[in-house]
């Protein structure tokens, strides 16, 4: 009496359950980013590739190469949609209307596309990599990584019973909900949801976005992943990435040592020029922080603010505020954004360390929306977040570089690390270890 | 496209979402009792009440009489269906077969009925009594205990959006198997699940057994709850209660003090008469334990074992391997069973305890099937459980009186009480806070 004839028949059906259905399922840097590529550098050809730098996890036993595939070509079959195209040119993004212009929304709808890729197993490793014009590889960051992460989290899922499942969530949500219990008593902190590129699942990050955005009010100030914000009218969050100053240095590597270093700033000109106002954070710490803002022209000072990736954050933050002084502006103006693997007691403490000095804000990313640690029914730990990144390796046939504040995080062929560790004059400093 | 039409207009339709839906969903030992009277006292008359210890909680104000009164009018329109009829002429309870006789079961089938009762509300207090045939009032005792609290629950639940539901029901989980977890450490612990009356809901209750049996194998050795026990395939545990000895002392109190005192191992005699091997196990508390054992004819010691309901358990315990040794039998071949406001540290700790002296097990009620304490999203505490209970008023119009080793759990007039306490010389002494 109570069967639905025709869903149970669908459900039998099924063929693929995609993972990313749209393609604003994005970090909204990247659309930032894409604008920002497709004005300043239309012709430049890059590779970037997935990397796992958990390597005892060995991805290629969970992730199957051939259901990998299947859901990239679902996400290159999609198309951006006319209501997403809509909200893009008609919403306003950190407070400014029209941030998209006409003609980029246009080749948006009539000419994006997603490169070509290979996916390949080395050692137990997955090696995904990306070749093609830079505006058709820069998206694929997202989309892949999060095509991974739930990939990874499915193969998992599949080894547990209904009831290990309802465990496992159950234990999940307590989790989640004893952080938001702890930040709805500090109604001042700012919060952005970062997690789109490692999350558990889709609708796990969904239900997160929504816990907090049901119960936090003003201290959740938006998400990074700009279709939960068109879906649940949440500020789109995010600026830049290493991406930039990565490529403009790679180029800028074929010439002298001094245009090498001046790279850096002349990302920040170009960005300027394309975007202004709230969009002004800048990420200095691609070849060195403390380089960065020593070297930094005065006009550089005068930015929103910073977000610090790899550097612990007590002390990038007391570095800018002293900075800021020293170049006589006021920090109390300026935003501060930490966004390397915070959870929640890290974010109250920077909170409680910065307030009325700096605009403090967390991106709080993989431990927000995958934080499933000590809730395996079994105890075991696969579905314990991972550090997967996507990078460039090569712009314009020359490799690229990222120093990062944290050795861990360097990448790149060792001789150009050196030369970039000469021209930059940034120390190597073995940071944290990286969990996500 | 996925509207299933039907079910929606369905669920506009519904008018009464019935708690209790088979007239087997109660405590095992009501049907073991309900024999023993039908047997052996057809012609009885009682009157008994619920009534709520826990004088803080004013159930009016979150129980509506008229609702109360179509949950308990759909119990009365109950018949025990023909499969379930089956199952209880042919299953094996505690070993034996045909352990209710067809006679009995065609009496269940053909005129078993429930009483007539009233519901009113006094001091914020509701109160439900029960007047008719000892056989046609004693079955409501569970249903009606069950159905006030499910209702409290629906009260509590009703003013929770989607989200705070699903925190609750969250937390609570993780709750349950953290338990869970805690007994599997200890593979030859043994308990019976004992929450019906007291139970969150039906659903809740399902969930708790459904998870334990999945997880805890023989450690489960069964369920009170009749329907469970029948759907689930587990065993029916439980014999008996205070009711037979309340209600023989109170007939024989119409006689001499001699035959007042000896009416509580009458019972025993009456009982080992009509049920015989596991399902000799004692309930001494009643008028206190210490003059129950002390008074006891040699034959009692022969008992399978004893269920302590209001003394400190490891006194009891103490005091009954005591008493065996005194009487010349062996302790370890006994059963000692727990049953009063467990939890699973108290769980564990007895079972350390009493491990290797005599069989220990746990009847674990109302903290294993309502236990939501520190699960309210918003920290309210009207899901607490309460102490909630259905005590025999008179019997045949003569008072009922129980003394129990806690005064806090004594009910009757206070001239027969102190009666009772000078026919059984026990003592008065309050024991624990009486919390579920």
């Amino acid at each position: 009496m109570n069967v639905n004839f025709a869903e149970r028949a669908h459900n039998h059906n099924w063929r693929l359950d995609p993972i990313v259905r749209s393609l604003l399922d994005t970090d909204f840097y990247k659309l930032l980013m894409l604008q920002f590529i497709w004005k300043n550098f239309p012709k430049v050809e890059v590779v970037s590739e997935v990397v796992n730098r958990t390597r005892t996890v060995r991805l290629g036993d969970h992730v199957s190469r051939e259901t990998l595939v299947a859901q990239m070509e679902h996400v290159r079959g999609l198309r951006f949609r006319r209501s997403e195209l809509v909200w893009l040119a008609g919403n306003t993004f950190y407070g400014t209307r029209f941030i998209f212009e006409p003609e980029f929304l246009t080749w948006l709808e009539n000419d994006f596309r997603l490169s070509e890729y290979e996916v390949s197993e080395e050692d137990g490793q997955l090696k995904i990599c990306f070749r093609g014009l830079w505006s058709e590889v820069t998206m694929w960051e997202v989309y892949a990584l999060a095509l991974v992460s739930e990939m990874r989290t499915r193969s998992a899922l599949s080894r547990l019973s209904e009831m290990e499942l309802d465990v496992l969530y159950a234990r999940a949500k307590t989790k989640l909900w004893d952080k938001i219990e702890k930040l709805r008593l500090v109604p001042d902190v700012r919060i952005s949801e970062f997690g789109t590129r490692r999350r558990h699942s889709f609708l796990w990050q969904e239900y997160v976005v929504e816990a907090m955005r049901n119960t936090l009010g003003a201290s959740l100030t938006g998400s990074s992943n700009t279709f939960l914000a068109y879906k649940h009218d949440l500020e789109a969050m995010g600026t830049n990435a290493h991406e930039l100053p990565m490529a403009l240095a790679a180029i800028a590597s074929k010439g002298t040592d001094e245009e090498l270093r001046a790279s850096q700033y002349r990302v920040l000109e170009l960005w300027a020029k394309s975007y202004g106002g709230e969009l002004l954070i800048m990420l200095p710490d691609t070849f060195g922080t403390t380089q960065f803002l020593a070297g930094a022209p005065d006009w550089v000072a005068d930015w929103t603010g910073q977000r610090a990736d790899s550097k612990n954050p007590f002390v990038a933050g007391d570095e800018y505020c002293a900075w800021l002084a020293l170049r006589g502006r006021d920090a109390t103006k300026k935003r501060f954004i930490a966004s390397d693997g915070l959870d929640v007691d890290g974010i109250l403490e920077l909170h409680r360390y910065f307030h009325g000095r700096i605009r403090f804000s967390a991106g709080w990313g993989t431990l927000l929306t995958n934080d499933f640690r000590d809730c395996h029914p079994r105890n075991e730990d696969d579905l314990e977040p991972i550090s997967l990144v996507c990078k460039l390796v090569t712009v314009d046939g020359v490799p690229a570089v990222k120093l990062s504040d944290n050795t861990r995080k360097s990448t790149g062929p060792a001789d150009q690390i050196a030369r970039y560790r000469r021209v930059f004059g940034s120390e190597a400093e073995a940071g944290a270890p990286v969990l996500v």
